[in-house]
């Protein structure tokens, strides 16, 4: 039941000539099956369609960006009546000042912020201010967690010399005796932790941290005299209305905020404490378009949105029926999976699938199907997503599931 | 004769409780005289207006990003409209294969393109794929030229470890000689130049190259089989209607833009030609909101407004107009001043003051009165200015150069 795709493969031909590979980056569709459409034409809510006409509900939201629904009222109109008054000037407007008061209200551990495009802008300027306030180097990351893709932190080191990744040392997440031992190792010159709320790299099982991690790695920063970075690009807004590891009562001396932040419009950003401000301060720190008053009226409207109603419980609501739905459907076609992480953020991968080859051909005859799931890459639920989004998803991947069963 | 200050005064305030240092980055006035405004409200054609209601012709044009004036109706409504289909969403538009298309025919030098957000992703880009195109390191840099604000290029060193800045060799804009030692020291390892179109680095007189120089950086390259990469973020597009070293017959390999090319919406850009091709390929590039289709509109529609009517010789006679002016004014004050760069790039120094005193008392003179110019980063005319927005800048400059020429 293959869908229409002339208008996709029209498109992909003429991007072969004139974008390397045909498309770069994470909205690549070259390491993902045949079914994926490479463009889409439009957006709305938790709607997608191809550039063939095809709906999708998706599970994806722009890889994070999307929460609150694409082409949200009240967030894309706070954009246009500000791009109307002016976007990028010589100068910023009072937006600025205004969303760095909401950042500094909502983020529990936040004295200040700055705001910035990529969410590598944000880690990047982490990782620097963190060394510029102790005047030390070493950075403990854990290993193979995604921060961005800069030359110090890209997962592929295509390009890069070995020297851009001097003064990282890793440990293994949610193991916090490889902490210790990857702190020890630093020693004096320990600047920084730098981890994300949970593990959520591809490829594999999603790990949520316990207390003891959390607080273990707080423990440790405090130990040192070194900070702790959170790196809530992916993940932040998702699990709560500010800090992460709140839950855990831990907060980080620096976290980078991005993706959702906006809904959709460019904005990044980076919170600190007082300690920081100085040398926040020092470091160098800009862009052409850091200061773009219309999306930072977007992140006051989604900010103001997520103030008015709580949306954390219903993502996880609809993210826990969408778990169920996935297991019931395994079970009763007898395949074993494995789903892990926050329910809201959803990962699923099959046992006895080393190629892949199960996940693959559950995804693509879920896109086939209208459902828009990623095989390895975890998903995103978002708040305009309804219980009838959620159903409508699980009716295109029953039929997946009994695929992967059939066999080859 | 002081403008009215109040709300700029009342923002910087609550600014510095929440932001480091009140502001950051290129668009904070600290190292301005006072007479700036921090923060503004609204921007139209060449004009800026103040949070205190105060009217500006604006010579900074956002620091570049402004080429046919703050909110151009055509350009505003192709994002707009591209906006309510879609921005960013779980994959491209076909919007990122008409725009790679579109540079490829505009850039003589480019088989392909690929979009970013920062200027400083695409000279990054550029850098990672000369290295991975040559499986060399060593890359040549104009000593003290800026080329974006990552650990291995930001101007100042605070919070950045050594080793960022690994397998760069510096040379001096314009000197030949130069570059060849800086070449030979290089030796087998010489993946690429980099190199803006001319010198406009702060605090120092602009230098535009001659065609040898040109001609001899292309030729060491070719010597080498290394790489030409062309910075045309700051210059692309107000030189020229594609490369700017055309005019020599030069074309560079790699060549990175930003600032303007989507008049002030967020978007910068890589080109290349075919033996990078590979590379680019493998080189991981992404940004969570690099595939935003309202900016790519955006381009789009500033494109085909400079390929609809030649803004270049407009922004010469402007910016002529301006130079001849100054200079007439200066001469009348007994005021010894240096106008260096390209006219539609102005940069006015004073002799004689190390301490930047003549400059900043013209520039604040200046702004007092209405015309928002710089004393030490280049300026910029745009296609918006007119001739009577020119002698209206002159208006304002003139007692600017009676108050320094009456001293301290």
């Amino acid at each position: 039941m293959a869908r229409e795709r002339r208008r996709d493969q029209e498109l992909r031909e003429r991007a072969r000539k004139v974008i390397p590979g045909g498309m770069y980056g994470h909205q690549s569709t070259r390491p993902l099956p045949d079914a994926y459409p490479q463009f889409f034409s439009r957006g709305s809510g938790c709607r997608l369609w191809d550039v063939d006409g095809n709906e999708y509900v998706d599970l994806m939201c722009a890889y994070g960006p999307m929460l609150l629904g694409y082409g949200h009222p009240k967030v894309d109109a706070a954009a246009a009546e500000q791009m109307a008054r002016g976007d990028t000037l010589t100068g910023p407007t009072d937006l600025i000042v205004e969303l760095a008061e909401r950042f500094v209200e909502v983020v529990e551990a936040a004295d200040w912020a700055l705001f910035c495009k990529n969410g590598t802008d944000a880690t990047s300027a982490a990782v620097a201010i963190a060394r510029a306030t102790t005047g030390r180097k070493q950075i403990l990351v854990a290993k193979g967690s995604y921060h961005g893709a800069a030359p110090w932190c890209t997962p592929f080191d295509t390009g890069i010399v070995p020297e851009a990744r001097a003064h990282l040392v890793t440990f293994e997440y949610g193991d916090l005796a490889s902490a210790r031992e990857a702190a020890s190792q630093a020693g004096d010159d320990l600047a920084g932790i730098l981890v994300s709320p949970f593990r959520h790299d591809a490829f594999q099982d999603q790990t949520e941290p316990d207390a003891a991690f959390a607080r273990g790695l707080r423990a440790i920063c405090d130990e040192h005299d070194a900070l702790l970075l959170h790196d809530e690009v992916r993940a932040g807004f998702r699990l709560a209305f500010g800090g992460s590891w709140t839950r855990f009562g831990v907060e980080p001396d620096l976290a980078a905020w991005g993706k959702c932040l906006a809904n959709g419009h460019a904005l990044s950003a980076l919170t600190g404490n007082d300690r920081m401000r100085d040398a926040a301060r020092k470091v160098y720190l800009t862009g052409s378009f850091w200061f773009q008053a219309a999306p930072m009226a977007a992140a006051l409207a989604t900010l103001a949105e997520l103030a008015r109603q709580p949306i954390v419980p219903t993502l996880e609501r609809l993210g826990q029926r969408l778990r169920l739905g996935w297991q019931e459907q395994a079970d009763r076609h007898s395949v074993r999976i494995r789903q892990t992480g926050p329910v809201q953020m959803p990962l699923l991968l099959f046992d006895d699938d080393p190629k892949l080859e199960k996940g693959n051909r559950w995804a693509a005859e879920s896109v086939d199907r209208g459902a828009y799931v990623h095989p390895w890459h975890n998903m995103f639920v978002s708040a305009a997503h309804t219980e009838a989004d959620i159903e409508r998803i699980l009716e295109a991947t029953d039929p997946a599931f009994a695929a992967v069963a059939s066999g080859p």
